[in-house]
């Protein structure tokens, strides 16, 4: 994201007030386009994961830009998405809590949906809510190749549930999902290759192998089998996605506009964004965001409503009342925290963005 | 807060699915009553910080027990509070942000409200909101005693700026605001001496005094001419007000009931409650909150939607599908990231509080 102009920032303050969640769509839409390219290039579908916009409006955007569909980390995230006509559903986790309050056979009732499974007992709760939905549901196998993270740590376990979700007439398998972490591509590429063996002798075929993450767009197309990537991060970036070497401060779409409301001598200010706004989140960097006025300074702790910068490297200093814009350490947590996005274009502000699907935490 | 029953437990999925968040009634009361004793019996005045429930029914119950008026830390939310009946608002920060956007104004001709401020640009914004609304403006001067937050940090500072207040007919002096240290009592008294001295050669006395925070209550009664207390976290307490010795296991009212969602190996464990509801905050503790019913299992990492448990230490294992209940490390970050509070006594859910400022940024 650009420094914004003066009268802009004015804008933003007189209509809004400031801390303000702003987004670029400009930058957003080159986002959007470099994203689906990155998947057309290899011939691997494009699944974006909403969890960072949670937005219907920005959703339906990568739909149009060619994404086959979206993925979800909630059901409550796949309500508020079905809801406004999106249909090609993964939610990609063990849903339990959702399924037992009903929410997952009412979803399913209206739109078919693809889930995850790790273990037996999701697997029991998606047939009963298949049963009580009156329609089978579409069952991914996830599997883990080292994050340690969700997922099935070895094949067998995945061709022990396969057989599971073949043996239920409620079930469909319909694939593989895996969150390789970066450098684990080789042992990936094992563990798919020898789940595919393993399920032909179930005649099963994996539909779907999912990968996911935005880092993981370097590997696009070196896992063979592979049929979708999910991403989130790249349709706004962030500072972690700066210091992957994914993106550069231009392709971030996001920033914080927030107001310095002190100054405690030569060295110190405080901005009114702190961990409500920007969250504690760290991402493994030093410090809580990038001041775009500033570099050189550093939001060094933070207070629930204010962010203390050191500027003691700054040459020039910003005084009170003046307005700073902050790339956040991981953007999809500080979305998370408004309940809309001020959408602007160069100069002008054009459009508010609800944050549609925060708080669905079920 | 106790280890709820099973019936209660599965009450609360069948209801709201997990994660849920969780306050229980009846300890809320007795935290209240107990706050306001603790203001009571050293005659200083008791008015909460709203900043940790951010509702105005839990707000009302604290003036009904006693409480003078209230804290906020945002424009927004004493826009909510003031919508809700309650006039007697202290806003405790330096307002810069939401005056520029007009709303300082707005709510100043409805409630004569109590600001705050270190320097000279808010009490100029300040001026101009009064102008807007034609009703002057209370305004408490923010000193710092060691804190190294907002707040003028020598009495020298503070009397320029009750000068500017005396000097401005749409200002009025109306006190301090301190937030000191835990062991910085004897600074901060030197601090008000030397102040009201000089306060009293302007012919100036400060209304209030106002000192803050919840570990803080072990130290209320010392500073002499203090006024009034503002407290926030004490409603519901934490795992923080835990480790300070202020609260026990059963004083805190507030837990998040989560899934175990999958079991990786014999030693792992995933909730699904991550960073989008417990928060990155870690208040300078180990891991991310307490397990009521394996307080030995450790919170080490979180994914957005996922709280991996280590689970090593514990003789018995928590087996997917099981809910457990987790008291955060931090509530009132915690708190702020749903829409609503799921109110419980005993084994009954009896109320869904809403959490009617979250989201006020401004």
């Amino acid at each position: 994201m650009a420094k914004a102009t003066s009268a802009l920032k004015n804008s933003i303050i007189e209509k809004f007030g400031t801390p303000c969640s702003v987004i670029d769509l400009d930058i957003v839409e080159r986002n959007i386009k470099r994203a689906q390219k990155l998947c057309d290039q290899v011939g691997v579908a494009n699944r974006p994961h909403i969890k960072t916009h949670k937005s219907p409006i920005l959703a339906k955007m990568q739909i149009l830009a060619g994404a086959k569909g979206i993925t979800c980390q909630k059901l409550g995230e796949a309500e508020v998405m079905a809801d406004a006509g999106i249909t090609d559903i993964i939610v990609a986790t063990n849903l339990i809590g959702a399924a037992r309050s009903g929410r997952l056979a009412s979803l399913q009732r209206r739109v078919p949906l693809k889930v995850c499974s790790d273990n037996i007992v999701s697997l029991r709760t998606y047939s009963e809510a298949a049963q009580q939905a009156n329609r089978a549901m579409d069952v991914l196998i996830e599997c883990d190749t080292g994050q340690k993270r969700a997922g099935v740590e070895t094949p067998s376990e995945a061709l022990a549930l396969a057989q599971v979700i073949k043996d239920d007439p409620m079930l469909n398998f319909a694939g593989l999902l895996f969150y390789p972490a970066i450098d684990s591509w080789r042992a990936t590429q094992f563990f798919l290759d020898e789940i595919t063996a393993g399920l032909a002798s179930l005649r099963l075929k994996p539909g779907i192998v999912s990968t996911g993450g935005t880092p993981n767009f370097v590997n696009i197309g070196k896992l063979q089998g592979a049929t979708e990537h999910r991403a989130g991060t790249c349709i706004f970036n962030d500072r972690m996605m700066i210091k992957a070497g994914f993106a550069t401060t231009d392709e971030c779409a996001f920033s914080v506009f927030t107001s310095v409301v002190s100054r405690g001598g030569e060295a110190r200010g405080i901005l009114d964004a702190g961990s409500k706004t920007l969250t504690s989140d760290m991402g493994g960097l030093d410090g809580f965001g990038l001041i775009l006025e500033h570099p050189e300074a550093s939001i060094h702790k933070f207070a629930e409503e204010h962010g203390f910068i050191d500027l003691s490297k700054c040459n020039k200093k910003p005084a009170v009342g003046e307005i700073l814009q902050v790339i956040p350490n991981h953007v999809c947590v500080a979305v998370n925290m408004v309940d809309q996005l001020v959408g602007i274009r160069g100069d002008e502000i054009c459009e508010v963005i609800p944050v549609a699907a925060r708080g669905m935490l079920v």
